[in-house]
């Protein structure tokens, strides 16, 4: 099979260091299913992964993929030959960034019928994310009417986690506020079921009061921990909860969390894979979740580019864009030209 | 009314600052009842908030109390002049320390019949620590069946809050493993119903290995919290929760939660009468429920030690044995001597 991977950890600037390679196609054991991948989803995930080292080269990298099955291992129970699956698998196995991937049955659901596997592509690692950050850990509940009345800030909603968590969190009874500063993010936004996007350039404290919201339950956050860490705990209520999914650069003063009591959650949607959880099977229940709300017509795709093939050269460019952190919505590329 | 208070912040290394003082006996207005008191238990926020700035002399601490319903506010629901009522107050009034006292309704419940005053006044701001941070932090089931199969690690189980949160965990079903690390406090932690003791001067995941127990659901930490970050981090399952009632002394890594999703909680009892939320009569409904196991059988009192009159020799010294950090159980004060 196909496939591109690099030997060792490389910054953009150091130039292009992604490699072609021609590997052995891998066969599925156990639980395993064998995917020929169409459209594989670039996320900032990917860039972080990128600089750490390697351990058995080449290193392919790749989580989000949409793909068909061509073979199952023998105690599969999920799947059967000629589905067509979504997921965002794990960084301890070789990634999507091939033709064909083998992945474990329990982190994989049916890719939603009525979407393009360019469309569908964008969902699992965000969707994932977002799903284990309210239901897991905020613990929000899966009625609807129960979540009524309360209220989640995503600090950064245009971005990929953002526009599914603003979906799945109105979806699921919650008021959404959301930030951004743009015309064309807040424009996405509100096009994902924001009901308030405040501009993360002024005081978010101050804007949520001029829309009479003193505090608010829930605050997750998608950009720059450092910098929001004090904004959160200022904004949320007492007995809120508070997480993030980007890695802080200092230390923290933890008992900031405490006149409060706040909860605090460092999201990290590859755990359950990594660690190979009892529970890991709840990621196919919530990607199964998610497809049957895009079927439904709940969800949308957050597919915004697209590019066609799989090459060292549009792997670089996706991974520049991805850099940049001014994406909205989610980048992919199929994997035939 | 007595009352035993200070003009200002002190430690007691500066002598005995507390004071004698003849207040007005305060009127309940609202949901206030007004406490006739009989004992009080001594905590260790007691002495954390004797060093704290005081705005309003004279500062009356004291939290924990039992009393008789005296007279009540306008709006009082729950009670009627008469009833035995404990609870653990507020720090934003006038606390315990005193003959008199009036407090929020929402925050009290009927005192165990089956115990006497002193052996009811170790339980309310314990048990409240206990079960905010087993049922909202946490998130355990209140049907212990659900709860089987999970486990909890309390850091230092002989305590006050370790003693209840022990039986409290027990009783809904989750295994408990405490530590203590002398032969009194490894004996009253299994009293308290632990199952398994560890010796926290060793490694506590060598000893949980030895247990055959790899990692916990739950590390609930009662004793320096920045010496137990690092291993409630180590024995935590993945998507596992710690929380802690000991403020850090030094800033720390939240990075280091990242790898296993893990969530933390700074647990503050004090954080819904103080920001009087608007379910701040959970603390009601947790005391109740403390009550009726005890008059059940299920929990047993955890005072350990007992002192008649409320005077300031007596105030200075409990303060005195709370900061030695080796209190079994708890502390009560009768207030007549």
């Amino acid at each position: 099979m196909k496939a591109i991977g690099f030997e060792q950890p490389f910054k953009l600037e150091e130039g292009n260091l992604f490699k072609d390679y021609e590997l052995e196609t891998p066969q599925p054991s156990a639980r395993d299913i064998l995917v020929k991948i169409q459209s594989i989803s670039v996320n900032p995930v990917d860039t972080k992964q990128r600089i750490t080292p390697v351990e058995d080269a080449p290193r392919v990298l790749g989580f989000d993929a949409v793909g068909t099955v061509e073979a199952v291992g023998s105690e599969v129970e999920l799947f059967e030959v000629g589905d067509r699956v979504f997921y965002a698998g794990t960084p301890n196995r070789h990634g999507s960034n091939a033709t064909y991937q083998v992945v474990d049955e329990r982190i994989v659901a049916k890719a939603p019928s009525n979407l393009t596997a360019e469309q569908a592509a964008s969902l699992p690692l965000t969707g994932l994310t977002a799903s284990e950050t309210l239901f897991d850990a905020f613990g929000i509940s899966t009625n609807a009417k129960e979540n009524e009345g309360k209220s989640l800030l995503i600090i950064n909603g245009a971005g990929g986690v953002g526009s599914i968590a603003t979906q799945i969190a109105k979806a699921y009874g919650l008021q959404v506020i959301t930030t951004a500063s743009r015309d064309e993010t807040v424009a996405w936004s509100k096009k994902m079921g924001a009901d308030i996007v405040l501009n993360h350039k002024h005081d978010l404290a101050t804007q949520l009061k001029q829309h009479d919201i003193e505090a608010v339950d829930y605050v997750f956050c998608t950009f720059d921990t450092d910098m929001y860490y004090d904004t959160m705990i200022e904004v949320v209520k007492p007995l809120g909860h508070i997480a993030t999914i980007v890695a802080f650069k200092e230390k923290q003063d933890l008992n900031a969390l405490k006149a409060k009591n706040i909860s605090f959650t460092h999201e990290f949607m590859f755990a359950r894979p990594v660690h190979q959880t009892a529970d890991m099977i709840q990621q196919h229940a919530y990607l199964k979740d998610i497809a049957e709300k895009v079927e439904q017509g709940t969800y949308q795709s957050t597919t915004t580019e697209t590019v066609s093939g799989l090459t060292v050269e549009n792997l670089y460019n996706a991974h520049k864009t991805l850099e940049s952190s001014t994406m909205i919505g989610k980048l992919v590329i199929n994997i035939e030209e």
